[in-house]
């Protein structure tokens, strides 16, 4: 019921602004002696990190986590594990002119309007920082359902960077962790950087889709009717900075399709376990995984942190033409995919949690 | 934390299955005083209600709720609510051959590998039956929020049915009411009608999306970073059955705007209020609402109860054609329109709550 | 954070006042494939139902459950399960004088105070009738423990009346079945039974301390630092209406110890596993089961509703004489043995659930 | 759901082991615009810092606590606050012997059954040092409690020292704070200050009981049937450290007394708002606040860690003698005054919200 907190079992609470002196994660419910060190955690954290190239922020921060609790000879021991971010590259004079102004598609106004104070700096509690504390938290998450689930995979990319969108035939896995973008065309690639670095230079932003599969999750995670699997990775998906539409499987385009093209038909696959025709249902029915891929797509808004001039108010309501300087992303989608796999993570190892807290550690029922 | 509630301070807990003596909701947190009585639940419950027209199941159920506890005098007393609904026409024969069976497209598989045990009948609990508990809660927030937010209007319509799409221009709120679709396009209607009876003819189904607008709602409703309204809107509209997408504002197409383009102005208005140039954002901005329509969509994928033949397994593995008899409805979304409605009023009454628990009954912050 | 709802995985919501139609229990998160019928759970609303003989209230309940959903041909389903019992034999028009006063000692004031709005017939939401839906829940916890826990063992039983204690050297274990206050000491039983039919004699009441004992629970069961299974069964217990104290192990008396008398001693036992050279703790350290007996007490006021008149003011703020006519128990505390009982099988499942579903379903750490 | 949160719409979260970098709490939900800064929650710390005196452990720690995040400008900004506590004079080897060894008495053995490892230094997380995250978290309740009910004053002291008891009649407000026990009785001083003298040069420990009280509480504070005040006060005081009960009003003393002598009389006050002739009832009605004084007390165990040898096992479950060097308390209970005051403050805080979240801002009932 806590505002700042996700998950049912694995329970995470985040915290900190953008310009404060730090930020992080709580995580509760961890199970215990489950390897960790900081490092396993660096990985992520540096996948998202800002500055590494000319298409994202030029704010550089270290990014570098602490583990202040919960670990203990480099394993979980079961209890809360505090992981803190130090801010360090905090150039809160940026933002000094915005303190009585509201910013054109961010949260500077309804924070305003809710709290009736706000940290200005940086959007403070809005900024988009805040999801380094999930993906630090998702380390945790991927060490302990590296444990319980090892096969399971977990991979994000961008299918859509504002009007480009990838040629499905050309797929290529590999390639997704070989360019900026995180995408899986690498014919396209040429043509996307082209395309943002106009956007770029014409002082725009666009936005983006990413999609985040999880390959071989076992078949019985979730639950009904309000903590179903696609429920919460929605609610997951949704809760990230900018996120203004959630699919699972086919998502809003199988409202287009007929019964007979959308429901997945089931054989016996040759290993005894059920095998599907398709896999239009994203890996879930009734809310519950069916062992398939797993398969979510988010979209992700441009930014409203643009240097073209948008028409505003002041907090007096003067009128006003807000021009964002500070240190942009011209797509923050790309970011975005770090993030995507990061809760992609934390809501799987929660309901595999769920499950054998529930049910017990098999599967109920067998086939064949 | 539990699997079958939804809602932080006006919690929802919905139980029953398809074909079990009764099911219902039970509500808690309600706000006292509210005035209420058994037939103000039943008019959603009537537009809810299957077999009004050819293009709805034809089992025909009473859906007659009854309110066993937390009303006194006609007020609620802010005990908890208990919501029941018999069910009268379960034709369980109708299902006995499925007992061994999974229904492609259906939740029958995902439970039994679960749970290892499933109510086949009627599809059990993962039946879109549960949605009347669901609509049942709603006249109760829709009475607390008349009280609390007088001004506040709900309404859901479709805007798309298989492949057919409504034309905006013609959109028109009292047509709304005034046809079996929910359809807010007059021009349209026949086309539409056509479609669905050859859908219906041909032994198919067909999916829909279905968009729900709250009007009037105050600015402020909303918290960072886990509740933010959008978030438990996304996992409120995901969680009903056979939704695959959830949409705020310009939803998945947000992806191909440039920051320019989806960034709405802000004015202030001749009430001194704020004033947007336009609503991309769907009336929420940083998960808290600034006051403009709140805009939901979502996506319904066709049932995949048809009479079409489709390839599956039974539960000793052995491959069969399931042809789905029952009585089921060529495009469940257009009984997903009342559901969506009664989310929404679910999820801005618990908003309402928390916002006046966490910050008090006004605003924070003036503007002007 | 739903105010009628308790447990974390096992979560229990009831429902209901004395008066109204019925009442009853919303049980979520029960393990699939439990078997359970409604006789199962009658046996334990049998031992609670008032009227069986003279020491308790003459309203007389068949107290009938009814299980609405979640059981399906003999077992759970993993579903949520409804249980609902009738209200009977409602005597509203005994109530009547009281809607305009303020009972001593009841919470007619309170609920007057908070809502502005109460059920005042028999005490509506605050009569200890709401009981029955726990202890019917508890039928179910029972199965679901009998699954998971075969060797455990749950017994209450009264250890002070009034003035009146046991004599804890004749403690016999098997007589508490056989006497109508679950007292477990039969040469004090005659006294006993003098002592209350001459405080029901004299309009009085008195109260009562209860002891609730698991035995054979296995380690490890609880988790800190608020979700301790001592704090737990702590909320369980003084959630209890008319309970006013809460002890486990020394409880109180561990004040007046040295930390040489109050720490158990540990031996390794014949059986390989941990023993103890006494139980002050209560069978839990640190707020984990040690494997010993979780022992818990309570105290029970003694119920305001008697025919001595007392003083007290109506709803308009006059002077008035209040003696409640209704039918009551001398002392409620009998029945609430069955009550704690209730709570320490639903607060045990609950932990059994949690504790697998964090740390899996073996304990940890091997001894020895 | 959080193991290591409480509240329910003030929700703190502890963290931290006695001898890991830091230990600190996340508390989510704290009201917006509260004036507060580090030295407002410093005075707190202060109060149960360690080593102030030759009766409480002389571990030095400063508890210097950080705000990390959630104030800015001095003022709350409805966002989480992190308080972070640096651990300074962690002597890690004095429990270098304990690594392999369960002390009688403590959490050491159920947390290696529990979680199959342990942090052994300090107890790690069963440590009374996770209190002082608490308090901190109390600095925070008590600054939004003086905004939102200003009169409301909090006050704990011991009234119970081993075999030692304070003398009610000679019951002394003003000096609770002017002695190192926090007692309310000067005449009696000098003997607990003699008879713990002669404990701790016994290399012994004693308990203790403390008593909480809370003045100008408003009436209508809690909720029916799991979230009572006394359930949630309860649940708060067991969750501290050796806590092994909790009384309310008259507590288990209450179960001696008849109807008569416990029902507190009610009057209309001259201020035209109810009084009582007695508070038998410690301020609580069917879980919801009387507008009396709330009064609570709890009992703590005597330490464990003493000098005098007790028998135990090692992890390889050998026999072996205990005796705990470490730097110890001869009476934890003093420490336990302030940690009692703040779970008080959190408590009453959280019902604060969540009775205006659902009622609204004022209590529904008016009397006279």
């Amino acid at each position: 019921m806590s505002f700042n907190s996700f998950g049912h079992l694995f329970c995470v609470t985040t915290w900190g602004e953008s310009h404060g002196p730090a930020l992080g994660a709580t995580i509760d419910g961890c199970p215990p002696n489950v390897p960790i060190d900081a490092a396993d955690i660096q990985i992520w954290l540096d996948k998202r990190k800002p500055g590494q190239n000319k298409f994202t922020t030029q704010r550089r921060e270290a990014d570098e986590v602490e583990i202040l609790s919960g670990v203990f000879e480099g394993k979980t021991t079961g209890t809360p594990i505090q992981l803190m971010i130090r801010n360090t590259d905090q150039r809160s004079k940026d933002y000094g002119d915005i303190a009585d102004t509201f910013r054109p598609g961010h949260a500077d106004i309804t924070y305003w309007q809710k709290y009736g104070i706000r940290d200005y700096r940086g959007g403070g509690r809005s900024s988009a920082r805040e999801t380094a504390a999930r993906v630090a938290a998702s380390g945790v998450a991927r060490a302990a359902l590296h444990v319980l689930c090892p096969s399971l995979e977990i991979k994000g990319y961008m299918v859509q960077m504002g009007e480009q969108t990838i040629d499905r035939t050309r797929f290529d896995w590999d390639f997704i962790d070989q360019n900026p973008f995180w995408m899986p065309d690498a014919e396209a690639f040429d043509g996307w950087s082209k395309y943002l670095d106009d956007i770029r230079k014409s002082h725009e932003s666009v936005g983006a889709v990413i999609e985040v599969v999880a390959k071989n999750a076992p078949a019985g995670l979730g639950a009904p009717i309000y903590a179903k699997l696609d429920t919460d990775l929605s609610a997951a998906m949704m809760s990230i900075n900018a996120v203004k539409g959630v699919e699972i499987g086919e998502g809003m385009a199988s409202a287009a399709l007929t019964g007979s093209q959308n429901a997945d038909e089931i054989y016996l696959g040759n290993d005894g376990q059920p095998s599907y025709s398709s896999n239009h249902a994203g890996g879930i029915l009734g809310g519950i995984s069916t062992g398939q891929d797993i398969v979510v797509r988010f979209a992700v808004k441009p930014t409203s942190s643009i240097l073209t001039p948008r028409k505003s108010i002041s907090k007096s309501g003067k009128p006003i033409d807000v021009v964002t300087k500070g240190r942009h992303d011209p797509c923050v989608g790309i970011r975005a995919v770090p993030v995507g796999e990061a809760m992609m993570a934390c809501v799987l190892l929660d309901h595999l949690l769920l499950h054998r807290g529930q049910v017990g550690p098999e599967n109920g029922g067998q086939i064949g």
